[in-house]
């Protein structure tokens, strides 16, 4: 229904059946009159109460948009004698809502940095959009089984207590209590030997890891990465100019002997030892304890990615390279994002404490991290047990959804695809026949809406049989079937194409 | 009060007094018993109900401390016979609580990355530790005034609604409505011309440098910097390798003329053009054009930091550079620190066209920003209205704030000090006798517990008169007059020492 103001030249009309909230229209009808010069400076508008009257909405709702054309510098603030439009409007010319006017971009030279160039060098490996959920999309959680009654009920009560006190800056590094209760869970857990005092919070993994590249590479310093590896943190010491030296994964985890070959004094060791992404690979204790023992006498630094240490299935805990490095020479690098939710930005560095300055130094360049409600719940979430328990659920739940998709695989990938079983993750390889072509098969894939990334795309210099990654962590067992028919589909046809 | 388990050799006890909850006793109990050897692998653990009838716990205690040995590793998981001490414990030695054994740094190369010592070179400004609140700390907003009832409110409305849509890791680049309604909001209060697409959410403003310094700066380019200006964004050019040039501000800005003489061909130009830091100078009209004709033929970009833009008291408000750029050369800088809360890490970068990729790009290897209810929460912040009114609020309380303020410099600190009043801002720049040190004088302030940053602090080749910056939006008019007493006694007592 339309209502039209009559008392003023406004033609002010509102329509209570549109989209557009009531004050935002009366709001947009008396800043377009103004601007066209319906409404001259100087002049009166009408009063809250008779312009709501004649539209017939609450006063309050008239008051709403008055309030923001005050704040606009469109009318004056309210006196005995009423508004009226102010004599220094903005001068902002008015943009017709919708269709901005862009300036087109010129000619001429538009530099930007090298570095940036450099990055493109490399996938990162992410799609752009994420849409939630896609099957067997490697690294998301199962946050269908996420406890947001418990989150939203430990976020209610600490945001009651001090409502204030947790909107400033605080001190960097992040809250205190939950430095503090990191500290004290990967002692107990991983058996990392920290103080509070070295647990940097960060915003996830990936942070994590530019601010390693940032604080720890020079250009032209070489650095050992696992090939195949994680993607993104490649990208990371490339844009820092270091060089990379791929260095090969068996079944033990980085060839350590190789590296010391390739690169002896290189600066810094990337590894994921609990769980080597994507091979799966749990990292042997000889090996760990020699990738050590070269870092301590080449001076180098270790970098242990643990992002889903929590969720292995048989043999034993695996005590982190940290806890077993006598020389501080281990940066540890964890994230919330797989035992929480992504959406949290929540990671944390354990670096030696010859480092905490400069790795302080250059998060705060970066980006403050202050202490947020956030993290106090993820405090509470830690020592009031919920966290201990909600990963022990989705251990129990990961365990089954990679059992069902073993399972899957087995009955409708037969003779197409063949994975083992991983003692950890979140993922499995499935294994493609040997002449098959993991890259194109994925892009068909993700057409069939079915996220599998190809083995290749995460090789450097070895060639490895094709294979695919799929994440199960995120795909109820019923789900899986379905998307596994799909991608049995594109296998086949691609079979009958090459037959 | 004290109890003992009888039914077991674990000798566990629990104190019902003591500030540790009860499951952690019982969990931590048992923990070390198994560690310690009384309880032996494989051996039954008593069962819950049994051992919180003889603890006089609840049961759902003892279920809870048992969750946690469970998912730990040290006990198996229930059978209808019991619970066992697990025969693959955690390889973690158990270490004392509260007291870490942290490894010594031993002797040897530890090499940390050159650009950290660049970083070291330039003051960031900013305290280690951010108590709250200290008088006359500068860039803290009124956070007691901030609505937290109309904040938790709107978030509980969007937890509410699709309560795990917001978990994941999504789009990134920030919620796409989010992005909408900063555009929105740009084009009517800045006049700055972008589409949704060019709005990049970031942690804040020093994020958003950061991320210009990492995509537009190579090692050896030259960028204007303010003389005086703001210390963070020094640090994040010189950590890209960039040669620094500053350029002198004067009462209408930064002197373009003085840029264009040393550094013609410089990459970029850094400006605060409507409320320059730390002068609180307006750039003139004239400057404005000028540096963009110089940007558009030297083909060089300018960053514009319109991080206080919203808290103008006097005169027109002013169009954004960038929506004067006929040549798409203005990356444009905004923050919610000030106009919500410091702690909600959120700013935004609006950026030309063609350099979207490229930001995107380097932002992916910092630190996906992923959507989050947060942002959900801004968005709708500023879409019905609560935005504009609390800004419009804080102009009249920091106005006030800033006449208090004045006031009491007039009263208080008569002949040893002297402010004017400032169109703009959050602080005022409070002049010393032409003899005082001012970096001498903001230390002893700070060991009387007042926090006013000297002038020169701020200087690279300038020599100013001495100065001390008062941060007032977070000073209520009552502890202003206390805390200029306070500093009055600092400046007296160095008075009577010259003397």
């Amino acid at each position: 229904m339309r209502k039209v103001a009559s008392s003023t030249p406004l033609l002010l009309t509102v329509d209570a059946s549109s989209a557009e909230p009531l004050f935002r229209q009366i709001y947009q009808g008396i800043r377009e009159g103004i601007l066209s010069g319906r409404l001259r400076v100087g002049e009166r508008v009408p009063s809250t109460r008779l312009l709501a009257g004649e539209l017939g909405v609450a006063r309050s709702t008239v008051v709403l948009a008055y309030e923001h054309l005050v704040a606009e510098g469109y009318v004056t603030a309210a006196t005995s004698v009423g508004s009226f439009v102010a004599d220094n409007l903005p001068d902002v010319s008015p943009l017709p809502a919708g269709v901005r006017s862009i300036t087109p971009v010129p000619a001429g030279p538009r530099v930007v940095a090298a570095r940036v160039r450099e990055a493109e060098r490399v996938s990162l490996g992410t799609p752009t959009v994420r849409r939630w959920p896609v099957p067997f999309r490697v690294g998301e959680p199962a946050l269908d089984a996420f406890p947001t009654a418990i989150w939203e009920t430990l976020r209610r009560r600490r945001a009651r207590r001090r409502p204030r006190a947790m909107l400033g800056y605080g001190s960097h590094g992040g809250f205190p209590p939950l430095r503090e209760a990191i500290a004290t869970y990967l002692g107990a857990s991983r058996g990392v030997r920290v103080r509070a005092e070295q647990v940097l919070l960060v915003r996830g993994a990936q942070q994590a890891i530019d601010l390693v590249a940032r604080t720890l590479l020079d250009p032209g310093c070489d650095v050992w990465v696992e090939d195949p590896g994680y993607l993104a943190v490649r990208a990371a010491f490339l844009t820092s100019g270091a060089r990379l030296v791929p260095v090969p994964v068996d079944e033990e985890g980085l060839d350590v002997a190789v590296g010391r070959a390739l690169a002896p004094h290189a600066r810094m060791a990337y590894v994921a030892p609990s769980n080597q992404f994507p091979l799966g690979v749990t990292m042997s204790l000889p090996r760990r304890l020699a990738l050590l023992d070269w870092a301590a006498h080449a001076g180098a630094w270790v970098v242990e990615d643990d992002y889903d240490s929590d969720f292995r299935y048989a043999g034993r805990p695996i005590t982190a390279l940290q806890g077993l490095d006598t020389s501080q020479r281990v940066i540890y690098v964890g994230t919330f994002s797989k035992t929480l939710f992504p959406a949290l930005r929540l990671g944390y560095l354990a670096v030696p404490p010859d480092l905490v300055d400069a790795f302080d130094r250059v998060q705060q360049l970066a980006d403050f991290v202050s202490p947020t409600v956030e993290q106090a719940v993820v405090a509470d979430f830690l020592s009031e047990g919920h966290f201990a328990r909600h990963v022990r659920r989705m251990r129990a739940l990961y365990q089954e959804r990679q059992a069902a998709l073993h399972d899957t695989l087995r009955r409708e990938l037969s003779g197409l695809a063949r994975a083992d079983v991983h003692e950890s993750g979140m993922h499995l390889v499935a294994w493609l026949d040997s002449d098959a072509d993991d890259a194109a098969v994925s892009r068909a894939a993700l057409d069939a809406k079915v996220e599998v990334p190809p083995l290749s795309l995460y090789c450097l210099e070895r060639r490895l049989p094709p294979a695919l990654l799929m994440g199960y962590a995120a795909v109820p067992a019923a789900q899986s079937g379905r998307a596994a028919r799909l991608l049995r589909g594109v296998l086949e046809r691609r079979a009958r194409a090459r037959a």
